[in-house]
């Protein structure tokens, strides 16, 4: 047999956050496409849409009306899929294999910016900068909320990803119990943290020196050669790269390389300057690659709320990190369907996570569209 | 508070094949969708359409030409995402969280019937029963190949979720890995079946005695009075559900209730009837229920692969089951989008299970098109 082509021969990488794997079958990105292909994202959005109630000034359908404000606002979801609390007891399970666990919450949206046709890919580092305060300061409030065990802050950008309004903004779920996927990946690093000797020497570790997986891992992408690797762009503070284990085709990893981060809260104003600066690089190669706006859904992880006086600091193994999943595959129009195979059996690949960096690398730092 | 109630108050269920959570919100099904439409499925297809590469007579992009069969025909997938054996050995990882594993297999496709138009909705169960013969032979065929540790039967259906030809098949994906889905549901049936104190003395148990995680869920599910409980259809042998975690709106699960079945290769003769006339049930209420041609994908979850002489029967503590995740969630054109939160954090569903059965069984057992 021939030696081994990771562009040729599929297999299979594990994602230590998650403990899946992902199947790779770089050979399938030559099969034809004669499936469903996605509407255009729409262009030439007025700045302000009065039929759009995210606009400066307009009415929501909970009948309040927006502030004419300037850079970010803040409000309530008007269709909340958590209530605050008190909520009512859950009932006796009549099997224990159906078992109710009641949850509260709250869960806001933040409004990027007062402009309707905008997104990050077109804002100025200040002014993400201005978005990145609002997360600091909701995963604040929210954190320190009675009852509160998680703050999801997460976006859905297109409408190929779910999004019904094209107004840059993103939401922000509240929970009293963390969810499965930050409950897993806090799980694993906590695991890699009790473990002294997986770790380099040179890379960062958590607060009380433990092995951090991603703090390790990021220092390794580093010292591969630039042109070889999987980084996409990178500055003093953070890195964003397509990870070794990534399921979607050109989904990437925001994190920081200089040092261990447990989360939002612990930012400071430099490295919240060069956060804003890498989001801006990274998504306008996003709306490179294909000319188009690129659709995702992006998340932030980290540790679950802030530090309580005399709470457990075994939560502060976590490292701050942005997943972006971006569903398209081969241009503007043909997404990567998650479906059948993948949802029954393991995500699945066709392009290597290896190809996919380098084309998001070879794109432009300047806005096509400018 | 008031006291709990299920279609009103927001709360999570527990899946403990997967051991995730889903987030239930009953009360957003009241929410305006603004957001994208999925185009109608196509009426009207021909019975023969000369451009199919599945129809029969015609040729296949590798150059093949179809029998004119008169059932089934199954193929090896021109696009396949593994490749047979033998294949080079990985390379050895640069560091220890990027390790590469390489994986072998055979991809199949089965085409259900040489009728262009027809879908397992459509078809007579005596023509369904040929398919499920087909899924037996080819469960045996692949599952006893040198090396191959899971065969995976399933189907994508509708452009929407990634089929690219409306022809009716499916696909077997066999691999030289027990893949991230199956394997994590075969642990939760073993610890499952590791403790005696579980289950209910009348529900059917493994081959030695041990507690069935399935069994015993659909013997519960059984005793549910049938115009409350989440079963949407039922006969001598096997039951059609939503299950108590679904996370897809109308989301499936088909298996047997009268014994513990490990695999397809286990079913007799009037097994695979009834089986095959539950497909033709629910799939005729699926196109009923919004009165389109509903999309899906499908799989088939069992045995990895059959017993081999002196191989550990550990494995029969799997019970044949099959899923069914439909992504449709308030007419024909809106689905539910699994994007952000869902992604991110953790399944969410706006309906719960049982108002989703309580739709399924209002609706007719005769196929809307007649
Ligand atoms: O049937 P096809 O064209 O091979 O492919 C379809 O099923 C595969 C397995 O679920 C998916 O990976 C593809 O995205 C989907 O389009
Ligand atoms: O922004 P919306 O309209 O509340 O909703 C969007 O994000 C939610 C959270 O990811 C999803 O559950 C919805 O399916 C999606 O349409």
């Amino acid at each position: 047999a021939d030696a081994f082509d990771p562009t040729t021969h599929p297999h299979r990488r594990f994602n230590p956050l998650t403990n899946e794997h992902v199947l790779v079958s770089p050979h399938r990105t030559k099969r034809p496409w004669l499936g469903q292909t996605e509407a255009p994202q729409p262009t030439n959005l007025p700045q302000y849409d009065p039929a759009c109630y995210l606009c400066p000034g307009n009415s929501r359908s909970s009948g309040d009306k927006n502030d004419t404000y300037d850079h970010t606002m803040v409000f309530r979801n008007d269709f909340a899929a958590v209530l605050p609390p008190p909520g009512p007891l859950g009932p006796a399970a009549p099997h224990p294999l159906l078992a109710t666990q009641p949850v509260q919450g709250d869960c806001d949206v933040i409004i990027f910016h007062p402009r309707h046709d905008l997104t990050l890919a077109h804002l100025p580092a200040e002014d993400i900068e201005k978005i990145i305060e609002e997360w600091v300061s909701i995963y604040h409030k929210r954190g320190t909320q009675e009852g509160i065990k998680y703050v999801q802050i997460f976006e859905n950008k297109g409408a190929m990803m779910g999004c019904s309004n094209p107004h840059p903004h993103g939401q922000v779920w509240s929970l009293s119990e963390v969810p499965t996927i930050p409950s897993i990946e806090l799980a694993s690093l906590k695991r890699y943290a009790s473990n002294p000797d997986v770790s380099s020497s040179e890379a960062p570790r958590g607060p009380n020196g433990e092995p951090c997986l991603l703090c390790e891992y990021v220092h390794y992408e580093r010292s591969v050669p630039q042109d070889e690797g999987r980084i996409v762009v990178q500055n003093e503070h953070w890195v964003a790269l397509v990870p070794w284990w990534a399921t979607w085709p050109f989904e990437i990893l925001v994190l920081p390389h200089h040092c261990h981060i447990p989360s939002l809260a612990h930012l400071t104003p430099e490295e919240k300057t060069s956060f804003a600066q890498i989001l801006s690089a990274m998504t306008i190669r996003y709306d490179n690659l294909f000319s188009s706006s690129f659709a995702y859904s992006m998340g932030i992880h980290q540790r679950p709320v802030p530090a309580k006086e005399g709470a457990d600091d075994e939560d502060d193994v976590a490292h701050l990190h942005l997943h972006f999943f971006p569903p398209l595959l081969r241009s503007a129009s043909v997404k990567k369907f998650i479906v059948g195979f993948e949802l029954m059996a393991e995500a699945q690949r066709d392009l290597t996570p290896e190809q996919a960096a380098q084309k998001l690398r070879a794109c432009s730092d300047v806005h096509y569209s400018t």
